[in-house]
This record gives structure tokens, sequence and C-alpha cells, in this order.
């Protein structure tokens, strides 16, 4: 289905993607102590019994509930290691004993023996306050499902199960390569003509965010062989090539041509802004995809092109982004209505009537601004409520966790 | 104002705690291509104008403006060099040039000439499709606020500003003291008696999302003088302490009288559960921790009583967790109350008509089923709704971004 703008909408372009490319299956076993953010290959079971025998489930003494068959027994007299034994939280104690007095209840007297309090938490009947075996876990028992991306929870549950080393899919490797003869390095005071390279350093975060190993190649001037020449590097160290800017220039349209030349062209131009300009495409069965340069822009193009790709290496669902309602301030005039969805950084003000949403555009405000604002939205290729006064549904995209 | 549990509430322990102990201020320089995930402890402004001094806003060629006076004209003989130069977006050009005609409206001929499309954007004035200087980042201009935890687009945004360091807080150092004579190493076969020791992993993990440095010693033996050798150990290693577990052991409550002996005991017990038994004290002006062991329990302290004291270190406000509406599957079984605030973790599973919210009780189910469980909900010390199919809300604990 055409839209007037004549590009495949974002979901389009994803379509088209996923019908030509499946992610490579690919595990490793790691240390479950070195596994914290990794996506486990397989579901995992507990490889033991907790308790393993039995545990006191109290900070107490240990006693033999027949003891107190015929109520609180007189327990002067008693003998530690005979009529009872300490057994605290977690603890096992010997097989004579099947029960356990919880110590609040207690006071241990200086001969050895034992008071216990008259209103003391009872029946004290065997397996009292003790927890038999397998109560915390099973042997067996499913602790990890396939899919999970390791919590520190996570990696807590496969503790218990004794599980020291798990599968988990492996991260797929992204390179990101700055392109642009404008391009400076941060640290370099750019003169006039020249800009900090300021996309390499968001990018290679994302990535790793998104659950990629990432680096940055350093700036690539905009030269047909050079860049051939960065792209072949790519193709033979990284399984997801992301090259930034330095599409259209010089020759128009010269890394679309590449992409086309070397693989399978999926995409070229969508219709959503910031980020219309850009490709994608299949080389030697990897996904290379040109994002454009702005810095928005390029995060538009590595948050609904890129993201996906990487959870599909791992396996995942994307990240459900906490949303909130908000009015709009302002009406959205970035581009917009029937030809491009336009993706709108927000920022949001708490009132006291619930949040205001001011769209950022690039065009009347830094660009800095727009990535400050910690808001999302994205407009539609129908007609809907972007006047100021309407309420829309903002993504946040900064979240702690 | 004393509950019928005898014990403060979480709030009444933390509010005691901060009237009493202000965390240290304490930044560091580090350089901004390592800032990841730092906090801001000071405003960050631009050092300089982009463009430095002015650039074209997209892929096309520098004209000169008066050309066009008089409509579009004809430029076939045009030579590149001297009626106009290629300019891409983010480009300067020389200064005879004042405006740029977009690359699809121009058709660049063998000759060096060009043709303008009729239908051409316009009208070609000066600054036509230039971006003048600063008008994305202007020097001086606020591109960081004091607090920020620097995510990929602020790390973008200090970038533009060409700012290669920048004053983040310290992270607090944390140390994680397992205890317990049951406990093992993962990796070694728990026998009876045993227990792996799952709660270092987690903890470590946990303080690092936090925001801390953090690392955990050895398993420590339910030993006195081994104790208090590691507590001593991590007050001159350490910013933060917790002792995880040992506490009320052997000895009824040993660290707790460790924690009072050497500083000032802020808390022994808490009205929330799991998690009941715990201790905070300030040793050295550092806050010390003893946290309950079972894992849930353990989590819960980190949870509500660290993770403040780390946000202090940072400044920072505690993270906003999701919330889902869920309606409760069971009634709240785990105490709770008038006495405890109850501390529930939730299975939530989603239905056409929306969330249930299924308690899981380390009761009546594994621990692990409780740690794997992805929502939290607190019960309140007042009569509230926790009765199957009343309505709750609950939080959202594992969060991608």
């Amino acid at each position: 289905m055409k839209k007037s703008s004549g590009y495949p909408t974002r979901a389009e372009v994803l379509d088209k993607f996923f019908d030509n490319w499946a992610a490579p299956k690919r595990a490793e076993l790691v240390a479950t102590a070195e596994a914290y953010g990794r996506v486990l290959s397989e579901d995992v079971f507990s490889l033991v019994d907790k308790p393993v025998f039995r545990a006191s489930s109290m900070d107490g003494i240990a006693v033999k509930a027949a003891a107190f068959a015929n109520g609180i027994p007189s327990a002067e007299g008693w003998k530690l290691g005979t009529d009872y034994v300490r057994a605290d939280t977690g603890d096992d104690f010997p097989d004579e004993y099947d029960a356990v007095v919880q110590i609040e209840d207690v006071t241990l007297l200086e001969n050895g023996g034992v008071r216990f309090a008259e209103d003391m938490e009872g029946p004290i009947v065997p397996g009292w306050n003790v927890t038999p075996q397998g109560a915390n876990i099973r042997k067996g028992a499913l602790i990890g499902r396939r899919g999970t991306k390791l919590s520190p929870c996570e990696l807590a549950a496969l503790s218990i199960g004794a599980v020291s080393s798990v599968n988990v899919f492996k991260k797929p490797v992204a390179v990101f390569i700055p392109t642009g003869n404008e391009l400076v390095t941060l640290g370099t005071e750019p003169r006039r003509g020249q800009a900090v390279d300021s996309n390499s350093l968001m990018a290679v975060h994302l990535l790793r965010e998104m659950g990629a190993e990432a680096s940055a190649y350093p700036i690539v001037k905009d030269d047909k062989a050079a860049l051939a020449a960065a792209l072949d590097r790519a193709l033979a160290e990284a399984d997801i090539v992301v090259i930034n800017a330095g599409t259209s220039k010089g020759e128009e349209d010269y890394c679309h041509a590449l992409i086309a030349d070397k693989g399978t062209q999926i995409a070229h131009g969508v219709a959503a802004a910031p980020g219309k300009p850009m490709a994608l495409g299949i080389v030697n069965g990897k996904p290379v995809i040109n994002v454009a340069g702005p810095p928005v822009a390029c995060f538009n193009g590595l948050d609904w092109c890129v993201r996906p790709i990487v959870s599909a290496f791992l396996e995942r669902p994307l990240p459900v982004r906490r949303k909130v309602k908000a009015k709009l301030a302002e009406a959205i005039s970035a581009g917009g209505g029937e030809r491009f969805e336009a993706i709108v950084r927000i920022e949001l003000e708490e009132t006291p009537e619930g949040y205001l949403a001011h769209p950022v555009s690039h065009r009347n405000r830094h660009t800095t601004d727009a990535l400050l604002a910690g808001g999302l939205y994205v407009t539609k290729l129908v007609p809907e409520p972007n006047g100021a006064g309407d309420t829309i549904e903002v993504d946040i995209l900064s979240i702690d966790n």
C-alpha cells in the first residue's frame, strides 16, 4: 500500500526485512556468575533440592516433638546435644530431632537447661518450623525460562538450583561506522565546517543496551573506496553493520547503491521523520542498515530499525516502554500528516492536572533539547489528535530499573 | 508511632537514618566517552556553537540567491566552483554562496552545468536550506543537568557541545558480606545441611544497577571474630557495608550488637516481611545494613533500605517503577494486616479483562518462584483491599530500556 510519500512505513520495511532474513540461532555456555543481562537460550532446571535434606525455618532450637506430647515440658534440666541442639534458620540438625522451637520462646539457662515461654507458639509436632527437603526448590523444577534476560533475582534463582553455568544466546556483534568529511572526534575543537561526531558514542551504548556487543569504527571520510573498505571489514567482523550518514552525499544514494550492489536491498527511504533517508539491506546474510546523519534521525533509525534486529538475534520481544497520557501543549508541527509518521521527542511537564506534552521539533529548538527530551510520540499516517489540548500517549524513553 | 508489631515501619527506619546521616558530596572528572550511566554532579554547558559557522540543512548545491531573484535561472552553463558548489547536509561552503537547493530539484549535467526542476522548492533566498551558526546548539547553552544519569542520548548531547569530560558523582563503594556456616559457593555441590550462596551474585548486580561499585566478600562463617574482622575490613574499604544473615544466630542479635557497639544503631527489626529481621546503623560515618538471609528477604532489604542510601550518594531520586492495575486472583495470605507490611511478589497474568495478580508466598511456593515473579505489591498497615477479586496496583520489577 503506497502512501503519498512514496516510501514504505516503518512496519512495512521491517515486515519485508523479516520476510527475507532470520537470525542465526547461536548459543554459548557462560558461567552463571558472568551471565548478568544475558538471555537464556533454553529452559533451566534445578540440579538440587533445597533444603538438600531439611532445614530449620526459624532461629531456635531443635527438639524432639514427643517431649511436647503432654504440653510444655519442664526442661530446666535439659542438656544441649541430648535433649536439644541449636538450629538457626537454614540449619539442618541431627536425625533424632524433629521440630524447632523459635528462639523468642526459649530462655537458655546457664546450666544448659531450657525454659519455654508460657505462651509459646505451637503445637510442637514433628516438622514444626522445619522446612522439608525440596520445599524451597525441587530438583528438576524450572528455575529459568528460555528467552529470559537474566536480572539479579534470576541469577539468585539459578544459584539456588546450583546451576553454575547456563546456555545463553550469543550477543550479536554490531559495528557502527561514522562517516562524513565534516566530522571530528570528541576531544577535538571543531572549526568552521566541522562538527563533533556525537553519534558513535550514542550508538555504541544504545546497541549495548539492546543486547549487542558493539563498537564504533574510526570516522570514515566521504570517499567511495574508503566506505566500501570499511563495509567489507565490518562484514567480516560483525553480525550487524550500521553505517551512519554518508548515504546520499557526493554521488546521490551511494550507500544505497553499495548495499544493493553487494547484496539485497530491502528499503531505501522510510515514511517516518526525522530519519526518512535510510537504507536497509542484507549482505552476506547480514543486516546492513544505513541510518541518517543528524543525531535525532540517527537515534530514530537505531530505535525503530536496528533494535528489532538485535532483539531477533536474542529471540526477545521488543521492550515495552512505560507510557503516560499527556495533553499537547502545542500542536505538533513537525512533518507528519498523511505523508510521514512524525517521530516527535516530547518534554513532559508535570502539572496538577496531569502531564503536559511539549513537542520538541529540531527545527525550532536546539538539537540537544530534542536529545534530552525524555518522551517519544509518533504521529500516525491517518488523521489523529495532534492539536494543542489534544491528549496523546507518550512513551517514556529513559527508564531506571 | 508504635505499630502493634513493636517495630518501626520502613519509612520510619529511613526517616531516622537520614536524620542522622548525610551522604558525602564527592565528584570526579571522567571522560565523556567513559561516562555512560554516571550521574552529573553539576550543570554542563556547550563549549561550542553548532554549526560553528553555518551548515547546509539538505543534501544539495550551494548557490548565490541573487541568481534566483527573477525566478529559476537558466543554469546549463553554470560552472562548479564559480556558480555553485556541492553542499550536503552538515557541510559548510565558501562565503560567496548563501543558499542551498536540495539535490532532488537538481540535475547535474556532464559539462558541469545544472538543470533545476520546474517545480523546485523555494523561494531561493539568502539562508534558504542553510542552518545558521548556533542553530543546533549555542555556546553556553545547557546540555546536561546536574543529577542526570547519562543515557546514550545525553552522551550525544554532550558530544555535540564538544564536552569531552564531565564531573560526575563518585560511585559509592559497596561491599556485600555473605555469612553462614551452611553456605557453599556456587559451583560446589551442596550436601545435607548446606545451601548455595545465592545472595552474593544477586546483591552485587542489584547494587551495581543502583549505581554503586559493588563486590562481595568470600563467605564468612558464623563466628564472632571472623564477622568482626570482615566488618572492619569492609569499613576500611567501602562506603556502604551490607552484611547478609548471621544476625541473630548463635548468640542472639549478635550483629545488631556489633553495629551498636561500633557505632550508632538506627534500627533493629522492621514492620515489613519477608525481611523483618534486619539492622541498620552508622559506623565511622558509614551505613552498615544487616539484611535477612532468605533470598527474597535479602532482596527486600536491599530494595527498600539500601537502594535509597545508594541513591543519596548520587543525589538521585528513587527510580519510578512502572505500575499496572491488576485483580487479585487469590487473597494475600502472607503476614500483613495490622502488624507488618507484607512485601508480596506477584506473578502477573494477562487476560482479556486485564491483569490477574497471583501472589507468590514463599511459604507455599518455591523460593525461586518468588524470585522469578516480576511484580511487587506491598500491603499497607491500615486495612486495604487484599482479597481475591480486589484490584491492586503492582510495581513491575524488571524493566527493559
